[in-house]
């Protein structure tokens, strides 16, 4: 049995953990109190059970969208493919760059939703779960879009990448 | 703008939609309540922010593991590579014959470790969020330990795959 060389540092060992796991990439979106378009690239997004349908992701309080993620409000979960990397980075980039009037349309529940993504969640927030400077959404799915194909984006050793061979 | 064929029941369009989106592969693993190892294969392990270290993963409430969770138990969180898809498969098969003793050894705490994973943290739970079903566990990472040197292990399309190119 080998040895395993210990990181005694939770920070570091967090990061270089974090190194070797990759991530499918989505898209948050929802409205702001003004009922301007705003949202994220998140690679936390998963499911949390079909029955009820519900799905989860991470945000920091930091973030721009945070304030207006509220209990009972609507969002769009975009899972992304590969040909949308650059809507990946644009909505990881400048807040205020992140909606160009030809990438989105107005959908279910006045939803910004990106027709580029591979899938799109319409659903409804449950639960903001606050966790230090995080939190944990919870959303009950209530229906979906298709979308476009393409295979899915991954995000890994800080790299944008598609899915490779099957094992 | 194109139109977006629309999925109206919420569980089939739960369905669709993680089909398109690929996930990364973890192995959770910890000790019962008589001290023996249990664990399982998770696609929902993501980080919650690096100050402080926190990490999260869904299980459900129905699972072999899900009694044996407990605020403030620790447990080992593996990112696996595509060389131990047997790993992540026989972690994901019938709960009695997950741990073989070749695998595995006793780790920080006393947790089960798998020196075959790409990277392991140890963590202790600090809050387990009830759904429905599920749980959401959220831990505090507590330290790492280096595993082997491996590529990634994806889990897309109902397999498992590799990463692919750079894109």
């Amino acid at each position: 049995m080998q040895n395993l060389s210990p990181e005694k540092d939770p920070v570091e060992a967090l990061r270089a953990s974090f190194r070797r796991h990759a991530s499918g990439v989505s898209i948050i979106t929802l409205l702001d109190a003004s009922e301007a378009p705003i949202g994220f690239t998140a690679t936390s997004m998963t499911s949390l059970g079909a029955n009820p349908p519900l799905a989860s992701f991470n945000v920091s309080q930091g973030s721009s969208t945070y304030s207006s993620l509220e209990v009972g409000k609507y969002v769009a979960i975009h899972t992304l493919g590969a040909s949308t990397v650059e809507l990946a980075q644009r909505m990881a980039a400048d807040h205020t760059q992140r909606f160009i009037p030809a990438d989105w349309h107005e959908g279910p529940y006045g939803v910004p939703v990106f027709p580029a993504a591979t899938s799109i969640l319409i659903a409804k927030i449950r639960d903001i779960h606050s966790i230090e400077n995080n939190a944990v959404v919870i959303v009950d799915v209530v229906e979906g879009l298709a979308g476009t194909d393409d295979e899915a984006l991954l995000y890994y050793q800080r790299s944008y990448m598609k899915p490779g061979d099957k094992i």
